[in-house]
């Protein structure tokens, strides 16, 4: 119900979701708004229910707060149908600091995770890389980002399969003397983790394909998401206008034109439809406020596929157990030097 | 002598320069390589001169202490040619925090500002924004992040020629809830100085045009412009693999070609060749560490646009009046506040 079109582009999503690939969905929220929407659509023979919720989550809403006062809010809720088992995944396009804290106050965080992250897949020149957090944690402690470093390095290692994930600081250039006063100490702690840390990248690395994991703070990450995305569509539309712009390239871009949507494809974020947040004790998929029908769609898809595959659950027990294993280095480097 | 690929950039950027705009120019640096490099070019006829300066401020180097102690460096040295007034401008594609800390230890700061930044261009869809600070200020206290709007709305007046200048604070969200520490006690200030103020921003407004100037740190600025840099590259690269794997895209490529040249030519940061300090009592244009010859003689080419109509001076002026009203303005609102 918090998303920027809700619940018309959630209900839509989740039909074509539904039709698509057969998977059951509940709708949480106001059952009288979800009723008028799924109206519109044909639903005959499609495993839909709906669930009250007498409240929103606003994107104006202090997150944290509005999760605790509104008990009966559809992000709260949802996560309750998650913890009593009568659903396995949690999708959602509202306020993803909302989405974050209801997860932490209904699931719980799994052992050793202070805080969640929101994990973004960007498409590169050769494959992908995951970068967390793109979302609620703008004021971070060192410690937090070495968790978000172990938290993309396993996801990296055992949902995306690279078999040694590459894991980069994101900062203002490569040397040590750079970054700022959280990425120094945080730069400093991951040198001594047991996991391929390359340091410091700069924010061109993202796309590069570098490295496979990128950490940085929610406030900057958030930054990269919405940067990228403006500036794929920017470039779209300049290189459209300078086609544009004589007979003979109007020509050609009915040959390219393919080209173009291909690309666009490749970029566009519907196609990756969410970013699941991890070190919670569950599934969750964050989209985009202004999700479209497809991303909503897609997000669904892919949350069934983990949940199916039981990605999160390995993904819950690599996390504790090598969370913990990493942190114990770290503690056994700590007390080496203060030795 | 600091840059990636110095001297040898540098001396090819600063022949073209003068012999294309017959721009007088001083090498300053090593004089023995510096003349090993000027000999592959052909000279006469141009006015450029050698400087001996026997130190090296590196890219690895810690900037304000490199400064201090190297005082023979060339970046130290080019700017007490500007003190002396054999020079008008320093241009310099070496350790940009390097530069930003020489400017300030020899030619001072303007009245009021704290901390000098770097103003950034970017190309957007309808005009250019400009986003501050880029480089140095990687932990910045509100007050610097106001200083750096002020300095970007008396830039985007005088010298880009806006004339109510837009400005937006970077942030993770649009809402005022949003945001980390930082942001959220400089929107609550910058909403108190009677400019065109209109709050938050967020990454995809940088490149729709939506503000005139964006203000945010300089860490999360420097990840933004190599961001910037390294996703218009990867989005050429993507665009041109998926024409190419097709015979007809391909033969329409001939016809767009051209328009990709001029949407290169648009977001090519070697057309705007450097990026202006602001706040330091003089001029200066700071270049990428791996700057190619176009980028440098570009960036000399503006910087002497710059000294020959006065820009900096009247710049100057007006930061030290209006900044110093600005300010006066802001203590007039807190004595309220706390009256």
């Amino acid at each position: 119900m918090g998303g920027d079109n809700a619940p018309a582009i959630e209900v839509a999503g989740a039909v074509a979701a539904a039709r698509e690939y057969g998977i059951p969905i509940t709708l949480v929220g106001d059952t009288e708004r979800l009723r008028q929407e799924l109206d519109k659509h044909d639903v005959r023979g499609l495993d839909i229910s709906l669930h009250h919720a007498s409240e929103v989550v606003g994107m104006h809403d202090a997150a944290s707060d509005a999760v605790r006062r509104k008990k009966d809010s559809s992000i709260r809720v949802a996560f309750e149908l998650v913890k009593s088992g009568e659903a396995d995944v949690v999708v959602s396009a509202g306020n993803s600091g909302a989405t974050m804290a209801a997860g932490m106050f209904v699931l719980k965080r799994l052992k050793g995770i202070d805080r969640p992250a929101i994990a973004q897949i960007f498409p590169t020149l050769r494959g992908k890389t995951l970068v967390l957090d793109v979302g609620g944690n703008v004021d971070c402690k060192p410690i937090h980002l070495v968790q978000f470093a172990i938290m993309g390095e396993v996801y990296a290692r055992h949902v995306i399969g690279v078999d040694q994930p590459r894991i980069g600081l994101l900062s203002n250039g490569e040397e040590d003397s750079k970054g700022n006063e959280l990425t120094r100490e945080t730069n400093s702690i991951l040198k001594n983790i047991s996991f391929e840390y390359v340091g410091y990248v700069e924010g061109r690395d993202i796309f590069n394909g570098m490295v496979d994991v990128v950490v940085c703070d929610g406030f900057v990450g958030n930054v990269v998401l919405k940067l990228s995305e403006g500036l794929a569509d920017a470039v779209g539309k300049m290189l459209k206008y300078e086609i544009k712009r004589s007979f003979l390239s109007k020509l050609g871009y009915l040959f390219v034109h393919k080209a173009f949507k291909n690309f666009k494809k490749k970029v566009d974020y519907a196609e990756y439809g969410g970013a699941p947040l991890l070190g919670i004790n569950g599934v969750a998929m964050i989209c985009h406020g202004g999700s479209n029908v497809k991303a909503i769609k897609n997000a669904i898809h892919f949350a069934h596929e983990y949940a199916r595959k039981g990605v999160n659950q390995r993904l819950a027990e690599k996390l504790e157990t090598e969370f913990v294993a990493y942190m114990q280095q770290r503690d056994a480097v700590k007390e080496a030097v203060a030795g």
